[in-house]
């Protein structure tokens, strides 16, 4: 079993397409139809045309290598044998109604296991609302504007589809993208440790993102985890849960989240605790480069958010250095001795020399992360042309933290963002980000 | 002393005005100039206008009740004696280089204490970057583009102004403001304890949210916070970060984070960790109605979001009750008994009957705050009519997490908000605004 097929399918039929607006099936084709290949919408009761592609009555009249299932449970069993007569590789099972819901449910998934392996079909779901490769065109799934998710370098994971959906619109919104979009669902075959191999192989994934509730392989999850060269951030849920209505959902075990994050302090593998923070800092390792050790400089034009920035970090296994004699002369000479020029470097308020400010931290040798937080102000502009010319100096990750009015910073905040430069918009934000990076780096490999 | 001259000035003398732009005193007359009332730019080497005022030699001159000091700090002593000759009755000192600064810096704040006593001058600083009533345009600030900030209701005072302009920026950017912000500063004689009994008596503030770093009359602060009527909400940060970098700042005595968290421990009074989180819980408090017990009822319309919000919820004192069996056969009427129909109740995706079952669960008597979760799709939209309806007949809380393509739903978010139904963009987030305002309901008053 490959997972080419929903990767790159060379024609995709989409069983219980309906002409109908609102309907799954219709919702379906019409983001399907965004695929550059040949599109069937298969339904016996149908004719005539969806969205110009005419209807076909069954599989078997088509050349599809993926099938979007968008018929209900019972019917599922059918239209998978046909698909698999058909040669079909890959089918997403959208309803619900399996595992989940235990009894007959149950019993249902397992004769859908059995075809697919009579069948060698890798099957997303079920109980789960697709999958998206916005890079490709290809969107298997049935989410309304779910073509409004941009593409991007973050590869997301989730157990939920209902959360893939979530963090893909999150990351859109804040202008970022996703190279790739799975719901997993009840995983009758396909597992958290199927796709992660295929995303940590693909070169537009800089950072693999896990939203995890519970897998009953958790030796073969980790493994693969651990294999990966791509940095995998994780964050596990559902262990404070009511045990009732998480098992009600994908059918997963309850899990500690202890057994993920133990096995995570390793370099490459970090955990987090929010959606957010799950997502900035798979933004922070696609995008920076592996810093070489725990020393943050940080450089702010505001001292308040400087101490929250500090006093966050401090539990994150930061380390704040001491920085060179050569940086504080030279930090010492553009601030006229009036702020702080320990580190944090505080430069009491934006200023023309703050890019040079944040130019000396960074080529210190005792920094190996750099952490910016400046309020935008119109006539100084954010320090663009030193970040480039620091970012082209020095292999470390830089991350700049914004507070302002939006509109006013928007394109300043693309061009850091063009730089490799990670930018964030809390203070809190900024820090989770390098805490991510530290994590990043530590754990203790080969143990 | 009042503040009364700080929030109603009649008149206005912007000292050290300039008509250059980028100085500060520019900046601050381009703030200041929005105010229906007397400006008065005082400058005795400028003459002509800047925006269309005519320069004064002196403060003499005015007929001013604040006077915006926008001179450097050793000419303060001297423009303040000026201004309590000419009976001005508040300051705002933004020069840095004060007490902060220790040594000659601490002489000179002084002086100013003494000054302000003598006069009976209430002082915003110095050290700050100001305050801004936006419901009065009232911008005693030299940040540009502070006149973005839109009115609302809640109230900010923090410590740092660097964080007051970073929080009301952040209200606004998300579609909401404030009432009034207040940058403390050094606290020359204008502390936590003066400001927030005046925002408590503000009509248009329903909520107010603290950044605290350190104060030396903790006794009072805490008093004046467990007298107000209304809802506080308070970040205390600094106890992790570096003791010299944080005394550089306002000069704030280092202080346990505890002493303020213990002493919150009481109706009406929440602690939260993160600037999010503050204005999160600042908008759920100033917004919903105040919940009779901490008995949480949540609907989903995708269960991932929503374990992530019952496992969020878990530490946070929150209750999930057992619907009432009326609830419950209404609920599996409305649902045909295929989802999730405990609490938390899982209609499995979006559809009609969405909002008639947050309306069921709205008006269980075991329910006292509700939480909704629902991904965006155009053709169903956000139960707004259903949630009027509750949201007229049940006076309890009622918050809604929105996800999904944002420009689709941003109508409908705004109709919620005018609803009182406060709304949140992460799972997470709309699970501590739950916590806050759990939190806010316990606590031992009277002990």
């Amino acid at each position: 079993m490959t997972l080419s097929d929903l990767f790159e399918p060379d024609g995709i039929a989409v069983v219980g397409a309906s002409a109908t607006p609102g309907k799954l099936g219709n919702d379906a084709m019409s983001n399907v139809e965004a695929y550059d290949g040949e599109i069937y919408p298969v339904n016996p009761s149908s004719s005539g045309t969806v969205y110009g592609y005419e209807f076909v009555d069954s599989v078997a009249e088509t050349d599809a290598d993926l099938a979007l299932l968008c018929v209900p449970r019972h019917l599922q069993p059918g239209v998978l044998e046909e698909c698999g007569e058909a040669g079909v590789g890959a089918a997403v099972s959208f309803a619900g109604g399996f595992a989940e819901m235990g009894g007959e449910g149950r019993e249902l998934q397992e004769r859908i296991a059995e075809i697919a392996d009579e069948y060698d079909i890798t099957i997303l779901g079920p109980n789960t609302a697709g999958y998206a490769i916005p890079g490709d065109d290809l969107y298997g799934s049935f989410v309304p504007r779910i073509r409004e998710v941009e593409s991007g370098n973050v590869g997301i994971v989730a157990q939920s589809a209902g959360v893939a959906i979530t963090l893909s619109f999150h990351l859109t919104r804040e202008g970022y993208g996703t190279s790739a979009m799975f719901g997993l669902g009840n995983r009758v075959n396909t597992e958290f440790a199927d796709v992660i191999p295929v995303l940590d192989e693909d070169p537009d994934t800089e950072a693999i993102v896990l939203h995890v509730e519970g897998t009953e392989d958790v030796d073969r999850f980790l493994e693969v985890c651990q294999e990966a060269e791509t940095p995998i951030v994780a964050y596990k849920v559902g262990e404070g849960a009511d045990a009732d209505f998480a098992r009600a959902h994908t059918a997963a075990p309850l899990q500690a989240d202890a057994t993920y994050e133990e096995a995570f302090d390793r370099p490459g593998l970090v955990t987090v605790s929010s959606t957010t923070e799950l997502l900035d800092a798979g933004r922070a390792l696609a995008d920076a480069p592996t810093p070489d050790g725990p020393n943050v400089g940080v450089v702010t034009a505001q001292a308040g958010p400087g101490i929250i920035i500090n006093d966050s970090l401090q539990d994150a296994g930061a380390v704040f250095p001491k920085l060179t004699e050569e940086t504080r002369e030279r930090v010492d000479d553009l601030l006229e001795g009036i702020t702080y020029a320990e580190n944090p470097v505080d430069t009491g308020r934006p200023m023309p020399e703050f890019g040079q400010v944040v130019d000396a931290v960074g080529r210190d040798e005792n920094v190996d992360i750099v952490l910016v937080y400046e309020i935008y102000e119109d006539s100084l502009g954010y320090p663009v042309a030193e970040l480039e010319a620091l970012a082209a100096d020095v292999d470390k990750p830089i991350l700049f933290t914004v507070a302002g009015p939006h509109e006013a910073l928007r394109d300043e905040r693309e061009q850091m963002e063009a730089l490799g430069i990670p930018t964030f918009d809390t203070p809190e934000r900024g820090a989770q980000a390098v805490a991510a990076l530290v994590e990043s780096i530590s754990g203790s490999e080969g143990e």
